[in-house]
């Protein structure tokens, strides 16, 4: 605690990511990233543009690539932001939507980077409780004061809500801007992007760092209103007006251009986490539908917190979140194949114990 | 003006960056960047990146790249910040060290992104007017309510600042931040960061846009003392966990490594920025003498505003800014020799009609 700090700064509680670990020889499977590496499209676009002019600023507009996401969504680029990874795009959407005094609405198991925004941006917040099988109760965030926020899927619960449940949130919050952080979309039934053109209050947000397989090169986007999407503009444009580079403009353009790449690597996924559910569910353990790129899990004869540090000394990384009502919960990436078989293996010599 | 804005963003004036063309027929001096391409080994560690991990997140706390700048200037990794470009560092510093009620000095002609921010924050502002000849008055900055931040070299001014001046800055505002925005120092006498051993009040903010030819790559960064950069850290924490992507941070530590290539650009902008300058006034314009990567030019016989627009026309991109003081001055950043040379010709054409 420094006195240079001013007093807003001396009460932060900084998020605290998964661990990052550069060892090979450790099976990741704590940051839901992709197992898979992007397009070699994507790489072959980076390499090109990285030879034609680093020295030169980016395009603080980022038009190119808001065209085409809009082409891929079948949005206007008016209705697409960019930003430094969905973490900033969510960042700027508090700071643009929300305001101190009018309590916000999330629920109490979702992601904990949304109590440490309201922090920073000082703002008021309620907390909904998930009902018991974690499953969000959509009347539960109606006439919210200043606003709603959630994934969907629900992190780190998996669970996916229906777009009629989303369709009477929007309803019942006409007056405040409605945040759907949509990080986990694509692995799920249907994005709320179709919404868009029916609620000027929903506000869409994805990002390139699961499904598109680039979490190393931090793009993120926002859909909605044209409206939304210029005060997001404005905010961004008092704060820093390159966010995304030259590199990460090039290869996120390609990332939505290669469909093909996308289906089969997204399909391979979701196809994976079937099959680990099962083996999973096989072994005792409760296992929520996921609709996500991961699983929450929760074992039966053994207690999760000792699984997950027997799981570290075995090799596997996963995470464990030690908060109420999540104890003996773990949540769990879904990799390749072989590695779920080889987790599955881990897990069977830790219980046989 | 939408009813979704809160009433903080309806306020704002962004910021407006200096225009960004594509077009290669155009001579691009419009905002300083380097005229040369980044190190090839930039590039090679760039592309040796991309093909191995873009799945996988960054570092979050960049200690690689902290390290490496430290050994550069001789700092601990604890004394290095680093961000999307120095106007994220800059925002997040505003963020961190200045608050509302606390009045904060600036020069009346500076990087007219300080306003910005200061609105963005909330902040109270005291702009302190410059000498005739534009430079910066040490005493006016002394014993400032709620800290200082000048650029060094100033911007647009380009003159440079003496350490002794800067020393005495800081011992008259030992309770306050002051920010050294050093985006020019590589094309000036020294570098500020020699002092931070002796002041804890002092941070330093660097680019790699500029001197290191990475525009288009987003890296900039802050170095002070551990408690000043811990302050940094817990409001980027509370804000976006990854802010340097995994390519930015690869080409950034070949960018410091290559130490030979950084030398000889560096100088060459130098020697072409002292014959142009001579040139100019050859010509009768007033150059004040310019310690950046770019010349601030008053012609005596044109209005500046014309000699802008006829060069416009002529395939020359510069800076005019159109505010007080500098009505009849022109910004115009350092190419390369060839293009300066053109560039005089072009004036030439335009003066002698």
């Amino acid at each position: 605690m420094s006195n240079f700090w001013n007093p807003l700064i001396k009460q932060l509680e900084p998020y605290i990511p998964g661990e990052q670990l550069d060892d090979p020889a450790i099976i990741k499977l704590n940051t839901n990233e992709n197992p898979f590496p992007p397009s070699p499209k994507v790489l072959t676009a980076i390499e090109e543009e990285a030879k034609t002019k680093l020295q030169l600023y980016p395009s603080p507009t980022v038009d190119e690539l808001r065209e085409e996401i809009g082409n891929y969504y079948g949005l206007k680029k008016e209705q697409v932001f960019i930003g430094n990874g969905s973490d900033e795009v969510l960042a700027l959407g508090f700071m643009t939507f929300f305001e101190p005094g009018k309590a916000i609405k999330y629920p109490d198991i979702t992601y904990s980077f949304y109590p440490v925004y309201a922090k920073l941006y000082q703002l008021d917040v309620d907390e909904i409780a998930l009902e018991e099988d974690f499953t969000i109760s959509p009347e539960s965030f109606f006439h919210s004061e200043g606003g709603v926020i959630f994934p969907n899927p629900n992190a780190p619960t998996s669970l996916y809500l229906e777009l009629e449940a989303i369709e009477a949130i929007l309803k019942n919050n006409s007056d405040q801007v409605v945040i759907i952080d949509e990080a986990y979309v694509d692995f799920a039934e249907k994005s709320a992007v179709s919404l868009i053109d029916s609620y000027p209050n929903l506000l869409v947000v994805q990002t390139l760092s699961k499904s598109r397989s680039l979490a190393g090169l931090r793009v993120g986007m926002a859909m909605g209103h044209p409206d939304l999407i210029e005060g997001l503009n404005r905010v961004k444009d008092s704060f820093n007006s390159y966010t995304i580079d030259r590199l990460a403009i090039a290869g996120a353009i390609e990332a939505f251009r290669d469909t093909a790449y996308f289906e089969k690597t997204r399909k391979e996924i979701i196809a994976t986490r079937e099959y680990f559910r099962r083996e999973l569910e096989k072994r005792r353990f409760h296992v929520p539908p996921s609709q996500a790129n991961f699983v929450l899990a929760s074992p039966a004869d053994i207690e999760a917190e000792k699984l997950f540090t027997e799981l570290k000394q075995a090799g596997f990384l996963i995470r464990y979140f030690n908060k109420p009502k999540l104890e003996n919960y773990l949540r769990i990436s879904i990799g390749t194949k072989e590695q779920m078989t080889k987790l599955l293996h881990a897990i069977d010599s830790i219980t046989e114990k």
